[in-house]
């Protein structure tokens, strides 16, 4: 069984024509596949005419108790359901999910440390319900994950939506062969930042290190790529980083990053 | 196997303490169990805080295209999901959904007669995907349903709450006994609107002519009890009307009225 798990960002998210164009491509990948999405824009922009200011410490976003009523609206309502009834109308049996149905993605708050990040979730890795994600594929359903998980105590906290999937992945890899994609803005992983063509096609950890130290690996890149090894040390088969736009490609290997 | 579908309404969800009250009850129904959620007025509030004015025609509330917005994300969101959430911590393994999810609940657009409703949906009920709310009741999971329902072409439409309790309450009579619980402001039927203890235990459609005819069932009470025998007549093996700070009585037979 293959199972293909499929992040999407605020870049597909908040571009109508291209989240429809990507639900097109995500109705028309074939096997058992997930869906995880984050925010986008939308849930600042609401929060903004709500008077909910964003609450940053550090450059850091805080979720606080009004923040987790925007996103869980926002995420788990507004941009969850119209994914799920825009990929019912091409043909794909799409579920809907947050962390607390089922107790599918149980969290622990964040202790706070030197910040205190608020309503955030750290996903309990070993009680993910991967069993019920595994019947819902069964049944025929693609299920669609807001990045929102469950704190086992009645609340909801707000994970990043890149561990949303990478959890995902790991905790299905014990019942089925999965290939993790992270759609990002570009095309891959570059060798050039400023050259779009520079695509590295395949990355080991031994690479990682050299590229690291090379500094053409850096930044926001380094944490993705830390993630991606991770998944892949812990039972996940490939993963590959690129370009929503080109999600065929990257499933068949023939486009993006490809992390082994 | 028996089947509660439980309706609960804005009474509820509106306070905070009612509805914890009212889900520790839920938590402990025996057997299959679906819940049936309302909107209650925080829609309305949070529409007023972004602007959104109630649009109303001839006293009837119209879905416009903001306001389907509006809903998807309080009732399909915010609502849905610290319900399911709050359900959770209770031991109850609750899963939220809306009528896209899955395609549980197929609608078509309300046509447009002497008033324009906008995004309305009546339910096709021949369609309801009756087989994948059995699947996840044999899972151990309890359906939590906001009252959305889908338009087979990528758009959710808002539906009367009481609806889609009906719709699915006779959807899964084909496969289980089935009763189905409304819970409203009163304690049952009354004989004498001023007086909370002139409840009716138990009304026959005959009874229910004669009562009309009488002018003891007057208002908003028709369509309720309408809805109820329509329910009846196409499968559903009991309907119970009550206030669901009773509810074990109501499912037990021992408060609210009954129609049979």
């Amino acid at each position: 069984m293959q199972l293909t798990v499929i992040k999407i960002g605020g870049n597909i998210i908040d571009h109508k024509d291209k989240l429809s164009a990507f639900l097109k491509d995500f109705a028309a990948v074939k096997g058992f596949k997930i869906l995880v999405h984050g925010g986008g824009k939308i849930a600042s922009e609401l929060g903004k005419k709500l008077g909910i200011e964003p609450n940053m410490v550090n450059g850091r976003r805080i979720t606080d108790a009004e923040t987790l009523q925007l996103v869980t609206m926002v995420y788990g309502g507004l941009i969850n359901k119209n994914i799920v009834a825009e990929l019912q109308s091409i043909g794909c049996n799409a579920i809907g999910l947050s962390g607390a149905d089922g107790a599918v993605l149980p969290a622990v708050k964040r202790p706070v440390a030197e910040i205190d990040y608020g309503f955030v979730g750290d996903v309990e890795s070993g009680h993910i319900k991967a069993d019920l994600i595994k019947k819902l594929l069964q049944y025929g359903l693609a299920p669609v994950f807001a990045p929102l998980t469950y704190d086992g105590q009645g609340g909801l906290l707000n994970t990043n939506a890149d561990t949303v999937a990478q959890e995902i992945a790991k905790a299905l890899s014990q019942y089925m062969t999965v290939q993790l994609i992270y759609c990002f803005e570009k095309r891959g992983v570059l060798i050039d930042a400023n050259d779009d063509n520079s695509v590295i096609n395949c990355i080991t950890s031994k690479d990682f290190m050299e590229l690291k130290s090379r500094d053409i690996i850096t930044g926001g890149m380094i944490p993705k790529l830390e993630n991606a090894f991770a998944a892949i040390t812990q039972g996940v088969q490939e993963v590959v980083i690129g370009q929503a736009e080109e999600l065929a490609a990257l499933i068949s290997g023939n486009a993006g990053t490809c992390i082994k």
